[in-house]
């Protein structure tokens, strides 16, 4: 077993690493922080816990430390579910102290030395490790999985991106209220209603999805050669994004074949059994109204993106609709985490 | 004053007639329709209210009658509430009996016929009456007015297309529920949820558009010359539909005189002083995060669309993008049907 | 295995039967019964399937049957979750055919010889199978468990009433739209809305209750000695029927005392290891703010009742508050008869 | 024309106090205050407006002053929207300095000498300001509205409590999300759910009822010879407080004869015709399902309450049961506060 702590352990992010390493058959939960106000209580004093499984018996008395690394012994690995604001100024000193960080801040995702990785889609990035860790002199890293909605895109981009030339990408989503943390969505603002707008969302779907489809020569990262345009929205759905997703593919194409594409893909974590590996990354919904979040978000244990109404546009006979589900917290964020400690501990 | 008659009085849509026409200028409601069954019921009794207001006191002891021009006396304009099964059927019999009808069904929309206006977009397709009553050899005529996501959109691409060339527009929808009429959408289906599926919604939206904006030459209509993609979405929201909206334009363009454009925007409507029409038909809003269903769907009394997010594409920048909000029952329904009878009481 | 037939397989308490017994180490789903219009069809064609968890692969191509017990043949057991005014015409054909009835319809729920049972709180009453049996002639019997607000709330009351007199209660509920059936509640009528009625509820909580807490003698019910008032309301939420109490006790109490009574209660289910019995069917929560229905409806695994907010009435303090949360569709339908079902599998 | 400020006008209420304020006849809008963070911006800059009506084109440019009585020249009567703990310190002063405060904060409502007021229930309680002026050595004072939910309740127990002797009374309530403020109940928690807590709601609901229903000698108020107890549930709903109520009668009723009383219920700003006094204080629904908070939250421009499903309780026929719906921040809050200042200005 290898020992294991949760940076920002208290937050809605935090509570999911939580939720999901319970009863993980390679990972303890050692050591738990928050910020210096939670720092020396029982967790179960210093959580305000949100998730419907309840606190894991595990941890509910582990005593919370400070966000330091000075604070958390004998832990070979951290997972971040710090603010970006705050993961930019620590997570290099639990890296500096000798220790992996996986990080699902956005703080470090664009560093040209720190992979950023959806293992199904680019494992071969880890080899940025070495180079990180000569630029900056750790003995530790950090390595960071993208943005929720990025992730759930991406997933199904891949094995398209693998088979066929595409050209353009329009994507419109419709985002679940806990991608915004426990008190980031008022129920005032969202009864009702639609927010059309998530601050810098589309920026970080624009660039983080070509980074991750993109050319790795080993020492750096020439991101994938189509572009793609994001409009972002908040809905008042709980868990699981939405995406209606319009490609103009760069070839010839049928829908039937696209489905297989999607059917048919696997991942390393797949080829490896790694055990938060869904079986199928994509799942292909035949329903016309499918993928719905509530339906679909819990699929492959919250870490299978669903896919429905693959369809060859009326309009544009060489483009390619679709609408895509995917859990934001799990496949979106702890458990992208995860994943990717999961193939570092596999691997190297 | 003129006598109006409501064909389907007792639907969503129906309800909405009755409330925009209570207090109406120009028209006295003097008739309503329902189904055999409510037939010889008085309306309060027929109808299975459902809007905030009331129902207004005029036509609370008004005996409902069948959906059969012998049945509607002394009548000189009827709007239609009706599905568009029963539509098909019904209308021609109304125009035929003399009557103009002023239709929010989708029967004969797609006849090239029957004139599909918005009277800030397309008034002088209105012509076509003429041609449809030699054809048909009626006295009376059908209007019709498109489909509710449409209209708002159609709204906002016509002071653009009048500008400006445009290439392409991707569009995905997040649509209310009361688009459906009150039983449409279970709580079950949508609570939590979205659903990506909206039957025929996505065709009506690719062809109405195009015959909006399409030159007439006095006698048939020749559909505009760019196309437009859409996937269309259900959410939890009662009234306003949301759409945001990507144009791949035909030329250069700046974002300051794109709102200049939409601000300045005025039609027929509006040079006549319209009872219905509102002062502007497109708004620009200027903050991040609107426009918002709950917040910006009585724009104008429901008959204004509000447009925000106006931007130039960061990825693709010959691209616009932005996010428009309409009333679909209002601006998108029944007082897209007055609004048309306005034009035609004032015009014909 | 015992082989079980379910009776209105494809609505959502059917759904429910389904997803519950798919891996029960006793029964064995092989008939399932829909209307003419279904039958013939395999199952997954037959159903509009509303459950996130997907249909069980074992029951996808069972073929439906019409409810007619001659097409059911070799199964011992059916659950009935058809609709009242069909289950009173049809689940005597079943009993009268040899069938036993594990029923969730309200139809035989008062009849005095049929007993109305949650297994925690009279299971003696199943004594009455006896009496029925004599009465009616029938080789089979029928079984059933009350209404899904009654269901939560009497488990409750059973460890109370069993150790403390009870003068009154009051209730004023706040339920679920699943409640109603999938296409029960229309989203118009419930989108940022309560709706303070609902057809017979009040009615059934106010006589089921008393009858389950009533004294049996061996041939027939005397209600318990206290009355009980509800106001029934449906509120914004998928499942989980929250409920606020009032209760006027007999004698002297301690807030302490009454905590331990409901977390040392167990009943029969619990004494005999039942497999869909909870380990406690009372869950005593201590936070301010719980219970709450999308935090608490599956705990022990829809089956157990949580508590929360226990207290002594400021104003009357003779009085005991409490709320409470259990899962309507789980423990309060199709849980409830498949738990009776276990029952009478294992004392008959 | 009155000069009235309002202190704390950014938040919910203060909104609502503008929006109510902006066109009212003896009313004019001078000041506008709110933290020293806000102090000297326009309003427009300083607000995060977040109802549907638009800022007021009247304060858009308002310059916002600190909450400090030197700071708000040439007004007579200030409205207050603090956070009872800022109110505590402040509103004396502003009453210290000669300015009427008509206050919706809870600090001083249960202070002996400061009347706790609904213009409709009783009036006569304002002659406690002699004696505050006289205790305190004021020159203007202070008068205080209740808490939302008792306000409600409390119109509608008034006319029943001049007819009918009242023994007990059990309330239930299902409470909106905008009675926390904007921020106050994020989305996370109440999507799909129900919180069986408010904070001190139960407290005030059940000590301020009485209070106000009391008998006023002319120096102090015995409270009313009833009790009342209460629970408070948050709901996701926007706005709009559903209550459902148990009576225990304390004397022979006919329902009818109860209807009536409701209906020809008149306070005194009805008999004076204050300009925001609605027609009739309680309206009676006579559907099985109504009041509703999204149909009839709006009723009397917010300011009158409805009552539905007025019955005999089947189980304790000497009791009344009933169901109200009332705007809570409207009637709740910002227009009781404005309706106090209205009988004040026309009364002293």
């Amino acid at each position: 077993m290898v020992n294991v702590g949760i940076l920002g352990a208290t937050g809605m992010v935090g509570q999911r690493f939580i939720e999901l390493l319970a009863d993980h058959p390679q990972f303890e939960i050692t050591a738990l922080t928050a910020s210096k106000r939670s720092a020396g209580k029982k967790y179960r004093d210093a959580v305000n816990w949100h998730l419907e499984t309840g606190i894991p018996e595990a941890v509910k008395d582990t005593v919370v430390v400070d966000t330091d690394p000075s604070e958390v012994k004998d832990v070979d690995l951290v997972f971040s579910a710090l603010p970006a604001n705050i993961a930019a100024a620590v997570e290099p000193k639990f890296a500096a102290a000798g220790m992996k960080v996986a990080s699902n801040a956005s703080a470090m995702r664009m560093e040209p030395d720190v992979p950023l990785v959806i293992p199904e889609v680019n494992p071969e990035h880890l080899d940025l490790i070495e180079t990180q860790q000569k630029n900056r002199g750790w003995d530790g890293f950090i390595v960071t999985n993208p943005n929720c909605s990025t992730i759930a895109l991406t997933l199904t981009l891949k094995p398209l991106y693998d088979q066929y030339d595409i050209k353009r990408v329009y994507v419109s989503t419709m985002q679940a209220v806990s991608g915004a943390g426990y008190s980031g969505v008022p129920s005032m603002a969202i009864l009702d209603n639609i927010v059309p707008y998530i601050g810098s969302e589309e920026e970080k779907m624009e660039s983080e999805t070509l980074q991750l489809l993109g050319d790795f020569d080993g020492e750096s990262v020439t991101p994938a050669n189509f572009k793609l345009s994001a409009s972002c929205n908040r809905t008042p759905v709980i868990d699981g994004h939405t995406e209606a997703v319009f490609i103009e593919m760069g070839e010839e194409f049928e829908v039937d074949d696209v489905k297989d594409v999607f059917k048919g893909f696997k991942g390393l974590p797949q080829k490896l059994g790694l055990h938060s590996a869904p079986e199928s990354p994509v799942i292909v919904r035949e329903e016309d109204d499918r993928p719905q979040p509530r339906m679909d978000r819990g699929a492959g244990g919250g870490m299978a993106v669903s896919v429905g109404r693959v369809r060859r546009d009326n309009v544009f006979p060489e483009n390619l609709k679709y609408v895509l589900v995917g859990h934001n917290t799990i496949r979106g964020a702890a458990g992208a985490s995860i994943l990717n400690a999961e193939l570092i501990n596999e691997i190297m």
